[in-house]
């Protein structure tokens, strides 16, 4: 069955790619209102692009193969809790639902420092599921960044 | 001499590129620590991309022409007060120092709605000038807006 953790399973799958290119493991699948699913994976080293966080690249993609900066009905699965920059794109995209993995008590923008997707002076609140898959998404980013640490 | 308002006109001037293509006018213009100018406006219509905002265009430009996701020692010019999405990119870029033209109460995350560019949660807060040639910043804006309104 495709459900919520289904998708989350796609999703932490993109984040390992990234932590295998040495990025901060986090990685999102967009779920369009047709069906069709598209990933990605945290790149901003390796892209020279400080934007290219795991949610702006598939929104980004989307947005190209829709030919439409609104991805309304739109679902998005994402490891870690958006920060400020993505949790803006969603909301200007229109997107209808965000579901995500671990809480990030230091750039989140959902629920920890910022909550953007709640804010009803903004023109668009998305559903939010937040929690699935934690443990998993979580302990990514942790193996990621104690290995990060021995290597210095 | 080329001092703020010198750097405004040319990001003023990208705003009004941007209206003429049916978009909110816009624009930016970020110099580089080498003295590199690089200028963008306002398309996320026009693109297909809801992430294309002035700010974020010129951010991904120099990224991509300095080969590195971080622009430290850059001024980003932009007309109108940056956005959570905006603000975002601007942090996790290292931009040194914003200087914005007119407000934007309904969405601006500098000073109106949110404070991110000042947030010391965050592990970067560069210099903010607000209000340079904000009255042409927002004329541009309150034209473009007011011969919309008539046309529907």
């Amino acid at each position: 069955m495709k459900d919520d953790k289904y998708y989350m399973n796609i999703a932490l799958q993109q984040a390992e790619i990234a932590a295998e290119n040495g990025e901060v493991p986090v990685g999102s699948l967009l779920l369009l209102e047709d069906g069709t699913e598209l990933i990605s994976s945290n790149a901003p080293i390796s892209l020279h692009d400080a934007s290219a966080h795991a949610e702006m690249r598939v929104i980004r993609q989307a947005c190209t193969v829709t030919n439409n900066y609104r991805l309304n009905g739109s679902t998005l699965y994402v490891t870690l809790e958006p920060c400020t920059m993505c949790a803006g794109a969603i909301v200007h995209a229109r997107i209808k639902r965000v579901v995500y993995g671990a809480s990030d008590p230091k750039t989140g923008a959902v629920e920890s420092l910022y909550q953007i997707l709640s804010d009803d002076r903004l023109n668009h609140q998305p559903e939010i599921s937040g929690g699935v898959m934690a443990e998993q998404c979580g302990d990514l980013l942790k193996r990621f960044f104690r290995s990060r640490r021995k290597k210095r």
